[in-house]
């Protein structure tokens, strides 16, 4: 008889933020495949004994996709529970959409249990509604490094703009944005290792984004709700 | 001494999405103001003793939103720990940044605990995934009832549309977002009372959306990704 497989999101860092659910489908699997951006701290809730298997992926390196698939599935075969620790949510930016796929097609059990995603646990650690009575009436969540956004559509679409992996690309997107219409004192920050005690910031206006200093996995926010963070906008980058 | 106030995310519906760290904060709370959408479940992480207060808003009627916060600043200055729980996350179409400001400006300690927003806990437990490798690179989350929405920088943004209490409006919806030029058999979704043992949903195109038979809370779900949900397309709505 096959396992199950738990398609599981860990939440945007701190371990505290991860489900009730997550916890006990963690306390239930034989083996955990972890990713590299999974704080450590997670893992706590696995029984003693359980196999941890760590399939990072950093810029493109690492375990390959097919690779953890092709694990999920044959050890879902030989009968055991896996648990498939992903940062954040599995289905916003974190290929979960392609494993449940992978898992389906091959017949095994699934069961996908949801984690706040980095674009909302971040934002709202430092005090940023991403919606606010007129300051924003919706939300887009985007890469950084797709090639062909529509900045014109975004800036039309007076959403809050929350941009995951986009400091290699800030320039791009900044002259984007702009070159779109959006206003350059629009406030804007970047904020890293969001959530943890390693949490760093950058509160400004579009026009004065930076990635300088930033090394970590980094968020961005741009709109006009950031101005409502509870560190003041154009403070310098700094431990939280 | 004045008390804290935590405000809490209580996740999209099932109460086994809710944080360890909302469990956590729950069970410190004194005082626990609940709105009308939270999962009684939710309340059982509250310790024996503690006050609920029912806050709900349903349709505009219920508590007003000055109420709420006045009670929460006269608790927490009389030196009570105030739990406010709110349905998926505060900060979320949830009015959060509002009660956070009111809570700052009167001088009282917060901390915001996020929770999953049914927009991603919602699809997420329908096996939809948000964003997925060649149908879509973002998503956005907007409101229904909102007057002056662009629809064709949604349209043209190419992102999943996620739409949050847009049951009523649902006629100028779909007629706002075809006039705008997307194409009718785009894969879309209805969804009531997600994840919970009631959960409802009519998986169909953009064409033939119909409010129909829905009358809990409901969320709206617009494109190709939705076309991967487990149960196939064009099922008639019915208890999961």
């Amino acid at each position: 008889m096959s396992g199950k497989v738990y398609l599981i999101g860990a939440g945007p860092g701190d371990p505290q933020l991860m489900t009730l659910k997550a916890a006990r489908a963690l306390g239930r699997a034989d083996v955990v495949l972890v990713d590299a951006l999974v704080n450590r701290g997670c893992l706590a809730h696995t029984r003693s004994g359980a196999r941890i298997v760590e399939v990072g992926k950093r810029a493109g390196g690492g375990t390959s996709q097919a690779f953890i698939e092709k694990v999920m599935v044959q050890t879902a075969r030989n009968g055991h529970t896996v648990a498939r620790l992903k940062g954040g949510d599995p289905f916003v930016f974190g290929r979960g959409g392609e494993e449940l796929r992978a898992l389906l097609d091959a017949g095994i059990e699934v069961e996908v249990v949801p984690g706040i995603t980095a674009g909302i646990g971040v934002p709202g650690a430092l005090g940023i509604p991403l919606t606010h009575r007129e300051l924003a009436h919706g939300v887009t969540f985007i890469t950084g490094h797709g090639a062909d956004v529509d900045w014109a559509a975004l800036v039309c679409s007076r959403t809050t703009l929350v941009i995951y992996m986009g400091l290699r690309n800030l320039k791009n997107i900044v002259c984007g944005l702009q070159a779109a219409g959006m206003d350059p004192r629009t406030p804007a920050c970047v904020i890293e290792n969001g959530t943890l005690g390693t949490q760093r910031q950058l509160i400004t206006r579009l026009g004065a984004l930076s990635s300088a200093g930033f090394r970590g996995p980094a968020l961005i926010v741009i709109g006009a709700v950031v101005g409502l963070a509870r560190v003041p906008v154009q403070q310098k980058a700094k431990a939280a």
